[in-house]
């Protein structure tokens, strides 16, 4: 018997990509998609592609005594922390996957997202949702931080460095994004005619996903994490590339280096050491791949993946599968576009 | 147990598509993947989003013995005639990705593909693989043609009108396709710095999807189809938008118009009359949006694909499920990007 | 000495494309440039490539007395034609980029545009200004109403075909368009997530070139002039091609056509007879590419221009250096993109 | 009276971007341009936007007594070098865009390059032509090596940061180029396809380019420069963006910061120092927009130019005026595309 699931905020891109996967999953159905301001209509109004797909009409709010097994919040950060308190009362499973629970430290989420956070009490309930770091404590959780795009990326791209200790927890991270990545909402920055053949960086060492980025780097290194985080828009729909630079601490050659990636990742499904990572090959997929170079005494790390999938709505999947008790890539299994 | 499938020219565009699409099919294995040139060498070194997905290496050739239920012909044009009579024999399904087998008359092959037929035999046996227009046919055939990705988006797109006989079958078909479908043989005319920022047509009148566009056309009207058609290189890399001119030979209003389509295409799992059609929606899947307006006295029909899966490796395999037994949409029942 | 040159309306676009190529210009000067919204700051700050090209700072609006010799109306339709009366009173020479003045019929007008027209009686004072075909015209006239972006690539592409009687005057036009054709604002369809690797059609016999369009056939013939015109959204910013379709009234084989083309173009310096139109080629530039094909009883008629400046500010500034006494290319005299 | 340039190597992108340049240079005209290849036929097929601009027919060499002021070398590297030495002996000046003459340490080119430098003995007579660091001896020298694309960005980013040593010249660069800088043979890397929707990094700390930036970082440091050199692949066609990380030795804040960068490049007509800088806005023309932001004790400085124009040709040209005792500027005193 399936297990059910609400969406609350449906009509963005995390909230359709959401929809995308989970209509074609074998053991999730979902039950429920919320959008206030869409409330009434059809799903595939919002979202043209899943006509046939998901024969839902939008909620504008989860019904009291709705009985699910998972919730997703596809809301931005200060919604997500509106919701959680009574969804953890009820018992329910919840994956945010806004910035509201990610930081462990309120002072510093205070500081970053410049607002008040009203649930303090549960952040030290949820759990930040890397699978491939933290998957023993993401199936025993009932609530995921789920990771920003480039978080997810970047971390990814540094962590096998990291947790073996052969690089310092120091990076310049110079990352690259699609477009998606900024949401649905018109803006000048997104308007075609002026990002549509350029590229630019913008939030330079300023961006909310720099706390993220340095909480992680810490905990895998087990010292002080540090991020020079510069995020950069690329005319692209899909996909992120991140390329970090770290200090050696060893002096490990190409072979050596390469081989700490792939016993840390012995095993995962969804990552992939390359020599050439390529945003294009896992386009549409929940897959990762990494890559890694010395130069002189430094790792120059790659992480590609498709922003919307595991920089998102797919790992937001992988999560709820573990949570649920579902083979971790269920509904997630397939390869990238390729082409 | 699974149908064992083969797929001969396995280094392209389409025959990663095959392999992208097989991978995950609930009925049919992948068991041989040909390439004269990368013999010997894993798949996904030419595929590399199949990593973990295909764990074949290329083969130079099929071995005599071996046990297939179905063959696809991922081959250029002359190149799949020289396949096809053997496999014939052998009692295979084929399924054949060129044109080799599309047009029914042989002079006019020859004329169009400037070269000699060396089986003619053949043709007759061939069913273009339409399964919207030839579901029952394509079923019962040994050998299907699969249709150019041109003609898909174009057929699908103005075939109500033909059909229900309300429109001339003398048709302006103004295209626009992505640059895979132009292979992958790296060319002036698909380098990006001359084809990413522009647009332009190309074969005015002279590309050989016409015939195969016409002789369809007159195969639903009854009559002779005629089609000038001019196909447009933009810089997008997956999908077809294909915008059809006819003079009606009925005075029907828009509602009647949308009404033959919604009649014509009732109970089609993969067709969408939608108000807007658009490439992306349909990117990555094998579903065709279509669309019509009325100006004047003409109707203005539109269709939009993914040219390398509803235009060509989707398509190969809907028309094998049908050949195979299986449920139509098997592997292939997933929506599209979106975003 | 410089003639003094003002641009009402110099945020937007054409606006700042006015400001780019002006800046250049031998003869003209710009000493104003309004807009309400940023009065005050620096043209510069809008425009940030005209960095040490235009020093002004943006006015709210024209100076009573200002002495100027010509004024660019770099506005929307509706807001042009509430400037044009005082200006045509105080004898300047106005270029209208609207289409407050393009049509001879105010009741056409009505109806395209959805507004009553509030100047009628300056429309006849008006003259269409496409200068390869009403040079003489818009040398002598004080108000030209500079053609639309998809009219000029359309007319140019069939002007020839037309004047000479070859082809009828009822044509399907299919265009594609660059994105800054659609103007700065911020828009859904022109999010790049949405637009940025999808081609759509939009306003198929509905959008507002097409009764200019028809009224110059018209003329061009000397009767009816019809056109289906359907834009197309593209991802690429500048340029448009314009794929014009008409059938013949006389056998003319491909060296005949061209020759039309040649015979109607002769001398102009910016229409170029080409075989394969490409707008990369005419980006940045005023100017035009043009071919022709025949294919059966038709003729496939191209047209490629830089939307932004043969589509707009580039042959605004062409019809003043007419109006002016200027050579017509003074400014504008240089080649396109290429790469 | 004109000075009379010849181009040899025509063909490429920079050979014609030199033309499109130069077609329009007050006082420069082009006598000749070479290419084996295309000896005899007219520059105008090859580069169809320089129709009407250029009317020259290719060479299939310079002539003997040609009559020369300059001569631009648009020839790989190896190929240079064959040229310079009659070249200099004829007394012309020589503005080389390979790398033939960059380094100033022949042993470094050998290694770099992978082959023999052939004419070592001029190395010393080649002036590195980036005009705002070296103008004077740019002025009085015959032979200009005409920076990289890449490095000149680069240096520009950082040259103020190193001259006035406030950070340590040991930098990480992370550069992103449009594709034109790869040149117009077609190749699997730049086969739209592949690389139209998607970012690869390439070369990671093995690019040529690497050595040319650690010399120019040495000199304006007075000691080692050091380079960990990352360039990336965009879907853009023209632009390149260098992002460079290097270590504060001062503990400047960011208007101090700013303000070295307006010292430095106080009075150049083609550096903008901006807030955020943008391919865009300099695209098709010889500006460059450079930028700095302090994150910790790092500084992170960008610089963004036109590949093909201030990375490549309009450099050439700009060195070339000096050269020749014409304004800098000349030829190239145009704003960028902006839009």
């Amino acid at each position: 018997m399936s297990k059910k699931a609400g969406i609350i905020g449906g009509t963005g891109y995390t909230g359709g990509e959401l929809a995308r996967i989970l209509c074609r999953h074998p053991g999730i159905e979902i039950v429920v998609m919320t959008s206030r301001q869409q409330a009434g209509k059809p799903v595939s109004d919002a979202h043209g592609h899943l006509k046939g797909y998901v024969d839902l009409e939008f909620s504008s709010a989860l019904s009291p005594g709705e009985d699910l097994d998972v919730v997703f919040l596809a809301t931005p950060h200060g919604a997500s922390m509106q919701h959680v308190p009574a969804l953890m009362d009820s018992g329910v499973k919840v994956v945010d996957l806004s910035g509201d629970y990610r930081l462990d430290d309120v002072e510093t989420y205070e500081r970053w997202y410049g607002m008040d956070h009203s649930d303090p009490g549960n952040i030290p309930n949820a759990v930040y949702g890397i699978p491939e770091l933290y998957r023993d404590d993401i199936r025993r959780s009932q609530l995921v931080a789920n990771p920003g795009c480039y978080p997810t990326a970047t971390i990814l791209a540094m962590a096998p460095l990291l947790k073996e200790g052969v690089a310092d927890p120091d990076a310049i991270v110079d990352a690259k994004s699609g477009t998606s990545g900024a949401g649905m909402s018109p803006s000048p920055r997104l308007h075609h005619p002026r990002c549509g053949e350029t590229i630019l960086a913008y939030g330079v060492g300023t961006h909310r996903h720099t706390p993220e980025i340095e909480m992680v780097m810490g905990r895998l290194a087990g010292s002080e994490g540090k991020a020079l985080f510069t995020p950069h828009l690329m005319p692209v729909v899909r996909g992120i590339l991140s390329t970090c630079y770290l200090e050696l601490k060893e002096d490990l050659d190409a072979d050596e280096l390469r081989a700490v990636y792939e016993r840390v990742y012995a095993g995962e499904r969804f990552i992939h050491y390359v020599d050439e990572p390529c945003v294009r090959a896992v386009a549409m997929s929940n897959h990762c791949q990494v890559s890694v170079r010395r130069v002189g005494g430094r790792a120059v790390a790659f992480g590609a993946i498709d922003n919307l999938v595991k920089g998102a709505s797919g790992q937001a999947v992988q999560c709820a599968n573990l949570m649920l008790g579902f083979d971790e890539a269920a509904g997630l299994d397939v390869p990238g576009m390729g082409v």
